[in-house]
């Protein structure tokens, strides 16, 4: 067992599921934010040891108190260290002496504060690496967890009731206030939370590893999660690995996607976020489901909560009236999601059992005697579910009230019947129905739109592309690559001239157009002549970047003597630049134009980046990104999600251009940052010319900036 | 007074707001269709003479029955015809010879079920249109205004209490079950519906009439309407103006947006609806706010009938928690509202007032301190409502329930300080307290997204352009125009060659590249010689459509030798053709590509387009429409709507474009099209050159079809 599956299971076992509790802190009154866990605990009834520590109290709410946590006897698997900021450090410190796996500091008052709070910080995130206990928080509400009753929380959203619903939702927040709301509505509609979890300020457990620990947990078939940062991307990336291969959906929330957003959270966190656009790329590429905002969360939750899965895009929606069938139908295609009109068998099918004044056709309008004939609901719901085209059932309803009951016992018979998901957009009524439903398995929404978002969701998970693979390639030269960086680094250099830049790609098998170094308009021309005419003749410096606003680019030269007079004056206009030579570069046969990328996110380390190239990229903002490596399958996927692909799929009748020469060189790429992910900080290749079908791709303008630091010698 | 205002005056008066009402098949029985209007404005406390008509029965749920609607002594305002479809033309009949001046027909069985019901309702169409009487439905619920309880429906959702809140909403749906299913929600929230009007089928008085009806009156001040088809469009635009200059906005949601949606509104409806986006740019151009769907168009009526209004786009955020502000940021910059940060100064004064720990910056932070201090709140409220920069208040708060009082209390009074919109964005809790606030002006969302989604309409409505001018140009020459159609219709085509739909173009002014037809090479030499080389060489013939695809098109021709063997060519390309000649045409200088159209709908009658050229109008469907005729300034808003007029303002350093002369072409255009409306059935110029600034714009090639009908002599 390796170290990071044998910390999941004392996580698992000693902070999700204690047999013990120590509450160092503990108040008598059950209203004070110290007491209120022992409360929640009593009153939820939880089973284990209950362990107050209070100097001053022989009891605390009636359980005998000990003076220290080192007075106590025998095991304690979590110890809640209820005291300020200033004292946590200290109790932690005892929970280390005693053995205690894991603690939950709730203290406000560090990182979050300034500088004085960020030392105390450090303080605990040491001590847990010296000693090897696991702590939550600070500056969190702790975690309830429903299976055993764990309420480690001072949560006010715990005043109320005395059972923990739970459920098949493994939720961590790094928010408690936004966590707490969320899982609280889930509860109040009927779908359990079976751990709830609050990271706090992150000292030393995060949101990705509790993720994992709830992976691993054989209760928990949906992960929620709340971010406002990811603070380790290799740890992040590998809980959503493991949820892929476990077949557990992960649902996430990360703010920040806006400019002025961004700018926020990371005044608020004040941690390095990484771009917004790589956790979403990273999100897409591990199967993750990134939502917008609360009822998008809830919502999806709810569906996926039902453990049912979606085959295809495909919904027969079946309404009780017209006009709300079709509503919805717009908003399902609207959400990428398709409505298809049946064929005239099924219709006959269909006809058979619905009104004569109804349709059969999908949207299948059921009309008003759905309410008075509820068996008519019924069959057509069995007719519905057998029609092979139908992935997800959709009942739509408005006023309904009077009968309500008869409906309700339609859909949940319905339900019972098939495994395919069965939602109900309930528009009108008192909405009271809906937890009727919900304990059968279907989900209610009462707005077309967010039913189909919630579908959309689930057929984005059942159609998740598989994880990518490891590019091989094994004609890649990485050792001549770092030769060229180590020059370069050598004579004190960041920024790679674009003959050194194209040696770098060459290196990884990256076509790019043949080009040499000339210091001299007569050794430019001798150049030319051992190349394909036309040929561009281009200043060659590190130090000029904006090559075009210089006037030393020329292209499309078609012989020896307008290449030397070329260099010339490029030579001319670049006087200023120390290290000045000419580039000789052959022109790239005709193709479409696209432009490939790396960039080192902070968090997420080397992604790659394919986007539509001239206008297009701009106007469009058409870029796809994608972690490195991949595979040239997963590349290929990725430019197929471009608006652009059409322009290489033969679009207008024009040539079919060579898409799997493209996905090759951008895998290859994304190995290229990968394996010098050290040394690499940027790549910008563009354009790049992809040809026809069978011709290749050439890329043309290189830059590649490295790291300030390096990867040193290897 | 015209017609239409005087109909208004009568609808309001005798349908809305009457002071007698006959119910025609009344039932003693409350809970009988039937028996429940007379059940309901008996309970809500309906003012007016209830006049039940029931030959079988002395008295109807204890009030005197008479046996017809002529042994009614006085006048009767309004009549119920409460009885099935086929009794329904003579009950009509009745209320005729009465004097009664509208009635309201709640039986199905019209033409929502075939042939036999279609010729019912036809039959009560003549009837209106014979006797000036006006109808309501077939086949409707009926109405609710609260204003005078008048309840003439037979909706079950009146099923409970005694009140009727009323409110400045006034909502007609052509839906019954829709409609009711809105305005219960409404009314639950504590926003109240003033009018409620069902159309049904739409025999006589349509949903476009009846929001007219609704735009005149005093106590209505917000419009809502759920659309399945329009079925005058001149009327619909009529109400849409008449709104517009009353600053009532009009919130419509109207299904058939998909194409699998169009295809089942058509088959529900029976009915041609238009082009889905045709309504859409009407909705546009005259301020109508179109929603998606159920929630929002809720959560867009609670905010406008607050009667605040938004200057611009600007939120001011001020959350509990960090990151519920990001995330409110987040929803607010993808809805297209602005969260900008504020600056030192106001950042200072912000700081003043919040607890260190929070940020002044915006979104603003008060912290969880918010529940404890609900005076601090009010302090950075009064901060926020000054800041010049604030067009509205967003309060962002999570599981606030201990403290929610007083939380309220410092929102209500702070919203009794200032005009500006103040929303709230409450995620947790138990939801309760929203009702306070809505009746203190203040919308409670629970979800950010649809708090700014609810912001973002009002914002819209607050910058919606002035309404379309009438566009004046005094050099076209209609007349010639006419001739050239008159000449193609008598030679029994509607499709112009391009010769002359170039001639026709030219009438309205709108620069084609000049063009001559030549029926022999030489010939064609010739007249090349008098335009400026390079010319084109086309066939001209009205039988062919795609030259192109006939090697018929011949461009770049620099001398007459060219174009006399490219004439050569292309008439033996074209030696199907029975009419075919060439035709000459000047290249026209280089220029960004775009392309204008005119279509013409069956619903709103001609329509002008603009289209990014070339490959971007397919790639990004990068196309804007209006109604005709409109000036050139509302055609230069169109043209800047585009994705690809950054093309034409001088991207990446490119000329900037003569953006002015294509606004005029599009007026000159649009001009053209509703003076020959009844001719014109589509135009389409692609592409049109236009050229650097001053420099102009020119059509190249141009299609004109005709309609079939025509509009005959003038």
């Amino acid at each position: 067992m390796n170290e990071s599956s044998s910390d999941a299971r004392v996580l698992l076992e000693h902070l999700l599921r204690p047999r013990s509790i120590a509450l160092i802190g503990a108040s008598d009154d059950p209203v004070k934010l110290t007491g209120r866990p022992i409360e929640y605990l009593k009153r939820f009834g939880y089973q284990g040891r209950i362990l107050p520590i209070n100097p001053n109290r022989e009891t605390v709410q009636g359980i005998p108190a000990y003076s220290s946590i080192g007075a106590i006897e025998g095991p304690v698997d979590l110890a809640l260290l209820g005291v300020s900021a200033e004292r946590t450090a200290d109790a932690l410190r005892e929970c280390v002496a005693k053995g205690v796996p894991v603690a939950i500091a709730y203290a406000s008052g560090f990182a979050e504060t300034g500088e004085r709070g960020a030392a105390l910080q450090a303080e605990l995130a040491e001590i847990c690496r010296e000693s090897g206990i696991r702590l939550l928080g600070p500056n969190c509400l702790g975690l309830v967890a429903a299976r055993d009753a764990v309420t480690v929380t001072f949560s006010s959203s715990l005043d109320e009731g005395d059972t923990l619903p739970s459920g098949p939702i493994g939720f961590v927040s790094q928010s408690g206030a936004f966590g707490t709301s969320i899982t609280s509505r889930l509860r109040d509609g009927g779908v359990g939370v079976g751990y709830y979890v609050n990271t706090g300020n992150e000292a030393d457990l995060d949101a990705a590893e509790l993720l994992s620990v709830l992976t691993a947990a054989d209760d928990v078939s949906v992960l929620l999660c709340y971010l406002e940062g990811v603070r380790d991307g290799r740890r992040f990336v590998d809980m959503a690995r493991a949820a892929f291969a476990a077949d557990k959906p992960v649902v996430a929330v990360k703010v920040g996607s806006s400019a002025a957003g961004a700018r926020a959270v990371s005044s608020h966190t004040g941690s390095m976020a990484g771009e917004d656009a790589v956790f979403d790329a990273v999100a897409r590429q591990f199967g993750i489901l990134r939502v917008p905002g609360v009822e998008a969360m809830l919502d999806t939750a709810q569906l996926l909560a039902t453990g049912r899965r979606m085959a295809g895009p495909n919904l027969t929606v079946l309404s009780i009236s017209g006009g709300a069938g079709v509503l919805t139908t717009d908003a399902a295609e609207s959400a990428g999601l398709a409505v298809a009109a049946w064929d005239a068998h099924w219709q006959a099918r269909m006809a058979q059992v619905i009104p004569p004044f109804g349709s059969p056709v999908n949207p299948i309008d059921l009309t008003a005697s759905l309410i008075s004939k509820p068996d008519m609901l019924a069959r057509a719901l069995d007719v519905a579910v057998e029609h092979p085209g139908t992935d997800a059932l959709v009942v739509v309803l408005t006023n309904v009230e009077r009968g309500s009951d008869a409906v309700v016992s339609a859909l949940r018979d319905a339900a019972s019947r098939t495994d395919k998901p069965l939602v109900v957009v309930w528009i009108g009524g008192s909405g009271r129905p809906a937890r009727a439903l919900a304990d059968a398995g279907v989900p209610t929404y009462r707005d077309p739109h967010r039913a189909v978002a919630a579908l959309s969701a689930l057929a984005e998970y059942g159609a998740r592309p598989p994880l990518p693979g490891a590019p091989e390639f094994d004609d890649v030269d990485t050792a001549a690559a770092l030769d060229v960086i180590a020059k370069a680094r050598a004579s004190g250099r960041i920024r790679l001239d674009e003959l050194e830049a194209t040696k770098v790609l060459a290196a990884y098998g990256i076509p790019m157009a043949p080009a040499y170094a000339a210091a001299t308009p007569d050794e430019a021309a001798l150049i030319a002549q051992r190349l394909m005419f036309p040929v561009a003749v281009k200043v060659l410096s590190a130090d000029i970047g904006h090559k075009s606003d210089l006037d030393a680019v020329k292209l499309g030269l078609p012989n020896s003597e307008s290449v030397a007079s070329a260099a010339h004056e490029v030579l001319a206009a670049a006087a200023g630049a120390s290290d000045a030579r000419v580039l000789v570069q052959q022109m790239a046969r005709p193709g479409q134009e696209l432009a490939l990328g790396v960039t080192n996110d902070p968090v997420f380390g080397p992604t790659v980046l394919v986007g539509s190239g001239g206008v297009l990229i701009e106007l469009l903002d058409d870029r796809a990104l994608a972690l490195a490596p991949l595979d040239p399958a997963t590349a290929d996927a990725l430019i197929g999600g471009l608006r652009g692909a059409r322009l290489l799929d033969g679009y207008r009748g024009g040539a079919r251009r060579d898409r799997g020469a493209l996905a090759e060189a951008m895998s290859r790429l994304s190995l290229l940052a990968a394996d010098l992910a050290d040394d690499i900080a940027e790549i910008d290749i563009n354009p790049i010319f992809v040809h026809s079908e069978g011709a290749g791709v050439t890329g043309v303008d290189a830059l590649i900036t490295l790291t300030e630091k390096g990867g040193g010698h290897r």
